[in-house]
């Protein structure tokens, strides 16, 4: 490994960590949520605004930018830091979860997957090897391993076959992987909902050279009490020095509840998702600004919010460019939105180093059960 | 007349002149340019943004504003200035020209017009009485009266007809409109094309007890020679101690050559328009991003730009959001359109100040006689 990759854990309860990762671009303070910078950009914010409100590491995906504008460009243009005007960590997925649920007429074998992009139908090839270098080439900080993701709910045999694949994938990955100032690389545990499977590939990915662990395949559609007990499954079988990272999860509730099972870093569209169509992540809940029962409503979105857009305008004034399809409307609904999101974390985060998570997390999994609006 | 209205011209140089209107929500240094704010949005923009770049005042639209969230509901919620979080003067347009460019089915007799919302057909009144209430509830800081504005090529009948039409509305909306502190009434010239219309136009309206007076039915499709001989007949009937506002203009080189002729107040989508198709407005000319000839250029927008969005992000990367329809690719080119808009305006009230406007003049046509992508 090298040596400008560290993870400290400063301090446990129960399973729950806070700690540090440190890189040459900066420190993540964990637990950790990335805002998704899909197409290299964190849709509808000013890169500055992302990092003002607390975020350390954002994540960009390789099957959009491979297509548009494409690694080798960006490289020629400086990198994916310069390119998106931020300077601060990256991680890239591998590509691989995309294509599956993107690309047109895919066809997966033991190399890698050939496909048609989405956007011109032009044809394309990801394997383990050009995934690697597509990471490189974007100059990814925390590059993922190539990865093959199965959709559940999937017959054993398909998610054991796709598991395996993945290993196999992961050796060939970490091979690829160019070991150099500021690079780390992560393995990816598969294996869906099946407990032995699932513990078969963390173990199997503990013994190799990996900077941290992922788990993938999960917040896929199944219910959070099976996300949670694989969390519980695979996290006892994870090197407890490195840093473990769900992969597309979740809810406020998930982030809560992942935490304490010992999860260090997510990433999800949620917050920025939601804030595209109206939603609003708050000290009360999520409201639904579309809902014609706020057209009147003169109060701030949420006054406890760290940021001017939960706290500068109405609801009311929300409601109407929602209602107007008023760009403001996504600008302000999704700063709002990572503001909560960020806060969420900082809030994890203090507790936990203070011994009060517990607390923490029940008073805030009442908030999430009510959720009134939507 | 309200005595918290007024006007002080500084410096002119020729027909150009520098000053400020006061008025107790804040000063508005001319010749000014206001952002257009139709929808109680500057679109894509922060209000914050939007009075960093030196916008002492933004225009509202009244028939979009009637429509949607209703005047009625503005006002309860405190009105505009509060609802779109912008505390600085807001001038309101009358509803008379979009009520003729957007509305369905309509009518105009002498009370007024009759029209279907563009939005849900409901059916709605626009009289002067009206249209003044309207933008008393809005809390509108300089109110424009009710007028109608017929499309280019008109014969001289029409064009006649509808210009003492507006006259007879002007006395209505100048009789309907509370003066209280704050508030403020500009009357509109008509007339065409037509000389002596304009003229007669103008030296009616000079004798009404206007605030301020403006050039209205100009910029709708006729060349710029047209536009600017009308303003030159009219600029002389107009009273010297009043501001002159051009309504709906226009390119950066339209705004100098109307500043050469007297003008003093500017509105205009064109800058936030052409930020959200892919165009930018710099001191090289008006480039268009989704030409693919910047999809390697790793040069910023305009260097020169006052503005983080010209001199931070790559023409490359702008190219690239452009392409990929990200909400960024608006938000990046309006806040430099807006700014290069300001910038020139505030290049203007400077040479004026400091007697060389005929060479900022003659330098700014060079670069937009260029204008080199569009």
């Amino acid at each position: 490994m090298t040596s400008d990759f560290s993870f400290t854990v400063s301090r446990t309860e129960g399973a729950a960590r806070t700690g540090t990762i440190s890189m040459p671009r900066g420190d993540i303070r964990t637990p950790a949520f990335m805002p998704v910078g899909t197409a290299a950009t964190v849709k509808a914010m000013y890169p500055q605004q992302v990092r003002e409100l607390g975020a350390d590491i954002v994540l960009g995906n390789v099957y959009h930018l491979m297509l548009r504008p494409g690694a080798e460009r960006v490289a020629e243009l400086g990198g994916l830091h310069r390119f998106m005007n931020w300077p601060y960590p990256i991680l890239t997925d591998s590509g691989g979860f995309q294509v599956m649920s993107l690309a047109k007429l895919r066809k997966l074998d033991e190399n890698g997957v050939t496909f048609q992009s989405h956007i011109d139908g032009s044809r394309h090839v990801l394997t383990p090897e050009r995934s690697m270098e597509i990471q490189h080439l974007l100059g990814s900080n925390i590059q993922m391993q190539f990865d093959e993701c199965v959709k559940l709910p999937a017959s054993d045999a398909e998610v054991e076959r796709a598991m395996r694949l993945s290993l196999r994938w992961a050796e060939r990955s970490r091979k690829a992987f160019r070991a150099e100032p500021g690079r780390a690389i992560y393995g990816i545990v598969q294996g869906g909902a099946n407990e032995a499977l699932r513990i078969e590939s963390a173990k199997a990915l503990a013994d190799m050279d990996f900077h941290g662990l992922a788990i993938g395949g999960l917040a896929v559609g199944e219910p959070q009490d099976v996300m949670l007990a694989m969390i519980e499954t695979v996290v006892p079988h994870l090197p407890t020095e490195r840093p473990r990272y769900l992969m597309g999860v979740g809810t406020p509730d998930d982030l809560i509840e992942c935490v304490a099972r010992g999860v260090d870093m997510f990433d999800c569209v949620m917050p920025t998702r939601a804030g595209r169509h109206g939603q609003a992540y708050t000290s009360e809940g999520r409201l639904n600004l579309r809902n014609a029962k706020y057209a009147n409503d003169p109060r701030p979105l949420d006054e406890n919010s760290p940021c001017a857009a939960g706290r500068d305008y109405s609801r009311a004034y929300l409601h109407h460019l929602v209602r107007s399809e008023e760009i403001l409307a996504m600008m302000l609904l999704t700063w709002n939105n990572l503001a909560y999101y960020q806060q969420l974390m900082q809030g994890m985060r203090d507790a936990i180093a203070e011994g009060r998570f517990a607390d923490f997390r029940r008073r805030s999994r009442e908030i999430w059960r009510k959720d009134a609006d939507v």
